[in-house]
């Protein structure tokens, strides 16, 4: 083969990976826009601001489609091997976190819709502070894989905790605020699920960054992650009991 | 090359490929058996049987890691095109699913250790006909994958809509009973979750599916599946407002 022709195939290469990387960047901006409008959305209870989150959502979908399609043709006609092919695999399994990532932001701004016409209920601080945070480890997450980042992407693997704490401590106030009244339950039942569907992102880009970690470094970050999810077994008093 | 050193080599790959079918299975097996048992466990309130549960998780993720490993291993060797590498990607999301499936189930049953020591709460049969549904779904799929069924796998993508009528049923059954009696908040809290995971184990039977569908046919399912789950947007009102 003559030089030019093979240097034109490896820039081409070279350029498709440039290309997925760029798509990944841009699913990821809109996970995070979407993340952050529920939160912004929630804390004004803003019920058209959440509506539009809701609509959004299919874009991120058909990001995600044109991820795996693109992978898949990279898969079948460059056949890479070691850490492009870990790049690839990486890709492929970050755009599903990011599409969860924008079901959950989804979840979470139609449950806003509904709390627009409910009462008040608590304090809308630990949301914001629990949304910031995520939002955060999901942008770290992503600057990690752009950069190849492997140090990086091991510090979003350990700053989980604090969004777990938050977490649990919104779980706990909205269950002592429904057994004060009862006229909190509905929306304090739907914060709850809000707050776990931030909690979940959260989880997500923890995800990303363990995969991003691997694609880099072709090995995995040991399985007991800080973790400190307790509401599973979270019991509270009624006052009356 | 001589014709039997290339039917050998053939004929490992079609092993190769056999044995991935083989440890999908076996993860399926394994998630259908934690989705079954918590299920069991929460409707005869039994927290040691729940204890079990959370402690089998880890074989779980051990397999998809196993399954991760050896599908990107069989891409960097094989170099696999069209159907086989469709396959083998949709062997690495299928068994991101069945960890998630799995993590679900562990979350259910954490909850189910909490449960065993609070005030019964309304009824089991919504419980069990939705874990019912949801494991003949996940069997499905995961039956689908193995005989390479397009059609199949194209029967149960359609068939979660009941699944989602009887989760908001239990959503909004459990929201009257906290607005009864406040002494039923924990309990009923922990039951919503617990429905929740279910059907979020349903969603992922469902995800299983539309690979399977994409893997076999190399053309996906429409965006508008039939969903009808509407737990978002309830609202219940307290006998008192």
């Amino acid at each position: 083969m003559p030089q030019d022709q093979s240097e034109h195939i490896v820039r081409s290469y070279d350029e498709q990976l440039k290309r997925l990387r760029e798509l990944v960047v841009r699913m990821g901006g809109l996970a995070e826009r979407q993340l952050a409008d529920a939160a912004t959305a929630l804390v004004r209870r803003d019920a058209e601001m959440a509506g539009s989150i809701v609509g959004r959502d299919a874009e991120i979908d058909a990001l995600e489609r044109e991820i795996e399609a693109f992978c898949i043709r990279l898969l079948a006609l460059r056949q890479p091997v070691a850490q492009d092919l870990r790049f690839i695999v990486a890709c492929l399994k970050v755009a599903h976190n990011l599409e969860r990532i924008g079901d959950y932001a989804r979840n979470a701004a139609k449950r806003t819709i509904v709390l627009a016409s409910q009462p008040h209920v608590g304090s809308m601080n630990g949301f914001q502070w629990l949304a910031r945070l995520v939002q955060q480890n999901l942008k770290d997450a992503i600057d990690a894989l752009v950069n190849n980042d492997a140090a990086a992407a091991e510090r979003v693997w350990a700053n989980d905790a604090p969004v777990d704490d938050i977490y649990n401590g919104i779980f706990r106030e909205m269950l002592t605020h429904m057994m004060e009244d009862a006229r909190n339950i509905t929306a304090a039942t739907h914060m709850m699920f809000i707050a776990k569907n931030f909690e979940r992102i959260g989880d997500h880009a923890t995800n990303i960054a363990e995969t991003v970690h691997y694609a880099v470094l072709g090995d995995s970050l040991p399985d007991d992650r800080p973790k400190s999810d307790s509401s599973a077994y979270a019991v509270v008093r009624p006052p009356n009991a």
